[in-house]
């Protein structure tokens, strides 16, 4: 038992933390007749062993992700943006915890604790040394999956023991389903880039669902090796779908299954590492095309029930992707569409009371996002986010064509663009003033339109034509397009959002917790403690 | 009831919610015969109504104030010089939940939830409205002490409703006890820079123990006036001391007391707002006029002891205005100040955990502080941190001298004084090579040494100098000394630390508790929840 357990007993004596030994809890008085006696009575209890257990995981997801995307859903018309965007209605829940604002599905749980995320090496986690302390409960070093921390004995996930003890298991992700989160939960390899050993380990596995994002083998993208890959999946007695159609017709007689819409090399929506595209890029995608990271995880609760229960992980991997970037709103929509995974947990949930476990948590915060900037001191304007309309990175695929191009365009063209994607435009509705950040306007100040023009410059003409120290270039613009990071940058600022970097960072993480064994989550602890956790209560590590 | 406890008794059903309805809670297994009745038998339960209600506020404190406070005691080096500076030994706790980091005393609580912090009329909030909602529950407008949002009817506070029900009741605050956070606990006014009207509700509030910092009394600093408001308070039956011996003397036989080392305008620690100063600043201090606000806090218990029990709030201020400034290591050295006070407060639990609630929270994020900078990528180097030994307030008073001599120093003698002072050195120990933030050091490269030339000119020769747009100005030096601003940002981002705003942020704040009624402080919720918790726990609305 661990010290935290062990000064919790102390300090408590009995109660919710006795759960973990499997005590009956008793309840008695004058307005409740009932009493539970751990079993499943009337009354849902905290102490059954849970039979679904379900770990959703926000990569680069902490406290701010979630606070910007429900500030910026309670602007009618950022949520219309949205919702036209998706198709997808947002069903804000009102109450008076928040005062005035909607609140997300994340905003439900019950139970809200904290972990800090470092890596047995560095403080600052990757997501490999971090999922596989979420998936095994021990730290390990940086770019490691599943093994300790000098790479010389695999370690145990929950979900190889949740496969050993009966229960079916199911992964998913909107990035890649070999990348660094998913992996951890099945493989075990010195380092996050051997992508077919994690390709060759998934097909091993005995999972019963993979959904999401596709596998990259070793990077060969060539529709030859896919079909090898697909072929080779099969032998292991994989059913490997990559329609929509295909997809709707999965059920629970469909045996073991891949589902993925983006076969290596078929020129799907591959242009991303294989990861599902951003959300807010999805009306770019055919009709076909389009399965939410929320379809794929209410497909593995029909695919994997069973009398045994199961285990289910879903990430949503790629609010990392654009906090790394520093695009608050391609981060956001990916955020909203976590939430409707939330929601389909939520649902999952209501119908199993007694018998679900649901934990989310992030791996990292990324980005160092804050909701406040310098130079709109206490305002904040999040009603500014509804234009944009496309992610960094659609929008940096366009400025490098148009560097490559005989005549690239004028600032001034490529402002229009600017205008169209993102809202800012350079036009002062009032020319005797400034525009100032205390209001909120989309409108450049000369300060902000200077910083697009170099960056502009230095996106046509080549980092090598900036003349600014390299230092400068790093902090301006990280390894990103100068000219689409600056715009993002100035539309967040504006938005009173500000960013501390381009990388991972060592904020805490929020854990939320619904079900049984949900006060187990409870407080601040270590991410080793998360997956502790699961186990423990749901006893994964019994037979 | 509020939908929060609604949907917690929805979904759980019984146990520990229900202690607001003081249900006796039973227990009942195999490993452990004893049943706890609620009354208090072997076991500590979770359902007595506390008899000493302890609320611990750390004024901008948020997760990144306390992280970056532990990674730095987790550096040998400053810790000594935190020991040395202070005489203050620091013992971490060891746990296998910080895997390797030793853990500050705010670590050791058992529950830990999260607040939203928002005001009525503005998502990034201030102190007034903040504090408003932690001791009323009610949220109200920027600046408004104790009154809804209008204006227009005062708020009873939970300190108010604890001295109506016979509890003692003490208000201790590292800033002056007529502050924005300590006011709200007793005033009620419409601007929380109404300092006479809130020292006169001071004096009216029949509270036992006020302690830390001064009154400002409507800014009136000579010494007659000082002695006015003295001669005042005795009027209104406090005994009013002023010197360490006195305070020393203080006991339960003392009746009303007001405690401070810092009359009006007497020229002790009075320059910073008549709150106390920097805990970095201590040494500067005569012995006589130091008592650490651990030391006004353990007074506090000893003078309020009784056996209707108390209710005290504790406020540590200067976290906040250190993040305003951005310099993590004044804002550091007064967050472990607070973390003392955390100690005594467990050591009070320990002594009474029958009859004792703790609560600890922020009222708002101040600074974004992010555990992360762009140009270190994932690497931090808080050891950096060891060095600095004089606030950026105290700096830059000595910057303002210079500033005003006939003959300024001239810019490398001004860095000899930043090395001794801060540890930064414009000095490459190899030549061949430009120091990259990537490796810890001391050393200036091109770019930083060339931020604070730049700096140093303004600083010497006026903001009009700067030849830079006033949006520059703004963004790189707030309201701060323009020299001193920068030599804390380049320390604190070679630290690993970066900074988004001179002002509050948006992101939530932890809750931590401990105690009869813990359980209720879990989940994410609002500020006012935090105050209707503490209310309906300790019942300190019912007679």
């Amino acid at each position: 038992m661990d010290l935290f357990k062990t000064n919790l007993l102390k300090t408590i004596g009995l109660s919710v933390v006795l759960s973990v030994a499997s005590l009956a809890m008793f309840s008695c008085s004058d307005d409740n007749d009932s009493t539970g006696n751990g079993d499943g009575g009337d009354e849902t209890t905290l102490t059954n062993v849970p039979k679904y257990v379900i770990f959703l995981i926000g990569d680069g997801m902490s406290t701010p992700q979630i606070n910007v995307a429900e500030a910026a859903l309670n602007e009618p018309e950022f949520k219309k943006a949205y919702e036209e965007q998706t198709g997808q209605p947002i069903n804000l829940r009102s109450g008076t915890r928040a005062v005035g604002l909607g609140k997300m599905n994340i905003r439900e749980f019950p139970i809200a604790g904290m972990a800090n995320t470092h890596a047995e090496d560095r403080y600052i986690t990757c997501s490999a040394a971090a999922a596989t302390a979420l998936a095994t409960g021990y730290k390990t070093t940086i770019n490691t999956i599943g093994m300790n921390g000098d790479r010389t004995r695999n370690l145990k996930t929950m979900a190889e023991m949740a496969k050993e003890k009966g229960m079916k298991v199911g992964i998913v992700s909107s990035v890649s389903i070999d990348h660094a989160t998913p992996a951890c939960f099945y493989a075990h390899t010195p380092d996050r880039n051997n992508f077919e050993e994690i390709g060759n380990q998934l097909l091993t596995s005995g999972f019963d669902y993979f959904g999401g994002g596709t596998v990259r083998w070793n990077k060969r993208t060539t529709l030859t090796n896919a079909a090898e890959y697909k072929a080779e999946a099969a032998t292991k007695g994989y059913k490997f779908v990559d329609t929509k159609a295909e997809f709707n017709a999965l059920n629970s007689e469909s045996g073991k299954v891949i589902a993925t819409l983006n076969l290596i090399g078929t020129g799907g929506y591959t242009g991303d590492s294989s990861a599902m595209p951003y959300v807010i890029d999805l009306d770019e995608q055919e009709e076909d095309n389009k399965i939410s990271l929320a379809d794929f995880t209410k497909k593995g609760f029909e695919l994997l029930d069973n009398e045994n229960g199961f285990f289910m992980m879903v990430e949503s991997g790629k609010i990392d992707w654009a906090c790394h970037a520093n695009d608050v709103v391609t981060s956001t929509y990916d955020m909203i569409a976590f939430d409707e995974v939330i929601g389909a947990a939520l649902d999952f949930y209501n119908e199993h009371p007694e018998e679900t476990l649901i934990v989310i948590t992030g791996d990292h915060e990324c980005g160092g996002m804050t909701l406040g900037f310098a130079a709109t001191d206490y305002e904040t304007a999040f009603g500014l986010l509804k234009v944009q309309n496309i992610s960094f990175m659609e929008f940096s695929m366009k400025v490098s064509q148009w560097a490559q191009q005989a005549t690239p365009p004028t600032f001034e063209e490529a402002l229009a663009e600017v205008t169209a994607a993102f809202g800012l435009v350079d036009e002062y509705t009032d020319a005797e003033k400034e525009p100032n950040y205390l209001e909120p306007t989309y409108e450049l100040s000369d300060y902000e339109c200077n910083l697009l023009r170099n960056a502009f410059k230095v996106s046509m003409e080549g980092r090598g034509s900036a003349n600014i120290l390299p230092e400068e270039l790093k902090l301006y613009y990280g390894n990103y397009d100068p000219f689409t990071v600056t715009i993002t940058h100035i539309l967040n600022n504006k938005a009173g959002v500000e960013w501390a970097t381009y990388e991972h960072t060592g904020t805490p993480v929020p854990v939320f917790a619904i079900g049984q064994g949900q006060d187990q989550f409870s407080g601040y602890y270590d991410n080793t403690d998360v997956a502790k956790k699961i186990i423990s209560v749901a006893k994964l590590d019994e037979k």
